[in-house]
């Protein structure tokens, strides 16, 4: 069972330019003045649950057991929407029940999914348009502060989950998909070396031949520095997924290819 | 009399690409190492003083009593312009006497306002050209770690305030403003409950009929979740303003209204 | 000998969308959950070391003694490039050995370089592109927790470091260099009140005339508050350099002038 150490990080699509985060850091340090944040992104694209998704995904195993994962990426805020905690044998995560949450519910152990019911964990506010501020920041504060899982509400067992594509058979291709694009313009897919094995051993044969935006890539390089300024390559990145890129550039910008995009491995 | 946290929020125009914020704080934790900080924003526009009275009057009451905010939006610095330390019932206020603390000055119970002359709590410097690190920093690490705020200077009796534009009528209209338009384009007008009740009474009518950047709006709606995104929608937003709103688009765009913008009520 | 304060700064070139800053605080607070964080920018442009040498400079000894102040602008990742540990009287630098610690290399007393060898300072990981994650978070987590530099890798006396450009006399004038432009369009110079002292020494004058972006320029002024909005002027900035600015408006647009362009004192 996880324990709270006090720490809470924040993933929303609120931006800097606002007070929407300070006024929920504010509200978490009223009731727990002992805790500490970690902001993940507050630039996830308005409303992109799955662009979040993908973000709280790549790096929430990277921190210590029981910390509070506060993820606020709401379009549905004031519908019927239910508002969650997750726990997991090694974290808490609180969020709107829209499929922020789709990676953990499928990856870890011991998933107990709740509706945040109890109305002493809820701001009085005026309005019914910042839940973040008014219902997942007080949660997040008293979860960090030792209130147990059971107090917030029941368990469900029906939370949505967004569709994640996999990797499909196209002929004699493995069909992938571009998932990511970072700051760098790197291209990061769905692929694994698992899929490369499996695709390798069921075709028979060893090399790797990868098509993606018209550029053909022959085989993986280690790291980015083996690849060259004017074309593309490709390699495990440090999540484990085949990303294509360039070196000093952006290969999103170059082959013309965003979230979305098929990445072939022949 | 509001208890020093060692927690400092801060408030600046000085973006993030630059090292202006991060000086500040090692100037802060150089003094006081024991204080925690909370970035409200540092994307008000260069030199907005109004836009950042704005954010802060937005978020600075969600904080625990005793903190201290910092807010160094300064186009005079280095002028006579006074640096100022705001004491209320509950909080600290730092920053130039330009207007910042207009809203804070008019709402907040048992306001003292100081003029800040004490040279100790002044940094050593090269130039007059960063009052932020210089003298705001090393005032907000002493204060937050127990300084009692007459050694700071002797009290002042007028601080610069801003003009606050409060709706007037207009013939049988009631002349609203937009004060601020969020990450999501979202307009926020000057607009409350209480004066749609008051205008309600006086005109004797129950309906509500909004016009704004050439659309009509009528009543409000509860939640985003219940507009439309091709027909914008009014609701009382989580401040207690009326907000003009897309489901999941930008009003601001849609309607070509921005700060400045009228809203009637009609 | 510096002593470990628990306190971290980052400067990378990863931006704010991405998870990359946060996994590698992740990664540190499950080493080492005391410590605590001061970002200085994650907003240098991607793969420039020059930028990021002049950030760190800038801002890094406003920090207290024993700050670990942590760069990862990491171009060669994966390359034979070495990862260094720089121990100076008051401060650890942790980064790649491409030239970003340059000033500090030159400046600072007491420094001492070691390249980073001891493998259980790494965290076991895929791929070999996050060294900011996988190598220098870990170091840095260990270090602020007590490690001993010695521990870290063998002295090295080799550094990287970046050819710094001085200002130089070109026939009757001094030619400095633009190596800034701040968030404000503000053009910071490598101009100091030294090379204007010896300028007019040598030439045996006293009048002050500067030229810049086809204006010119006479005398400085002690703060921004005194120039004008339609006319460039000069002033000894907080870092003690030559800075052209515009009273309210970007000198870098009015001027034409950006990063590496000249600066004239005749």
């Amino acid at each position: 069972m996880p324990h709270p150490l006090g720490l809470i990080t924040l993933l929303t699509d609120f931006g800097d330019q606002d007070s929407f985060v300070a006024s929920m850091k504010g509200v978490i340090l009223t009731i727990n003045p002992q805790v500490s944040f970690v902001d993940l992104s507050h630039q996830v694209p308005p409303h992109s649950v799955e662009e979040a998704a993908y973000l709280l995904k790549s790096c929430y195993q990277y921190f210590p057991e029981g910390t509070v994962h506060l993820a606020v990426v709401d379009p549905g805020v004031g519908s019927a929407r239910r508002p969650l905690l997750v726990k997991t044998a090694r974290y808490y995560f609180l969020g709107p029940d829209n499929g922020l949450f789709s990676h953990m519910l499928k990856d870890e152990d011991e998933v107990e999914v709740r509706e945040i019911e109890n109305q002493q964990y809820r701001l009085e506010s005026v309005g019914h348009t910042f839940d973040g501020r008014d219902l997942f920041a007080p949660s997040a504060a008293w979860l960090a502060k030792g209130a147990p899982p059971s107090s917030f509400g029941r368990v469900i067992h029906d939370p949505v989950t967004l569709s994640v594509v996999e990797p499909h058979r196209q002929g004699n291709r493995l069909v992938g998909r571009i998932e990511h694009v970072d700051r760098f313009g790197n291209l990061i897919s769905n692929l694994t070396p698992q899929h490369i094995l499996d695709f390798q051993s069921s075709a028979g044969q060893q090399e790797l031949i990868l098509h993606i935006g018209g550029h053909t890539l022959e085989g993986l390089v280690a790291s980015y520095s083996e690849g060259l300024s004017d074309r593309p390559a490709a390699l495990i990145n440090s999540h484990g997924r085949v990303e294509v890129f360039l070196n000093s550039k952006s290969a999103a910008q170059h082959l013309r290819v965003g979230v979305g995009g098929e990445i072939h491995l022949c």
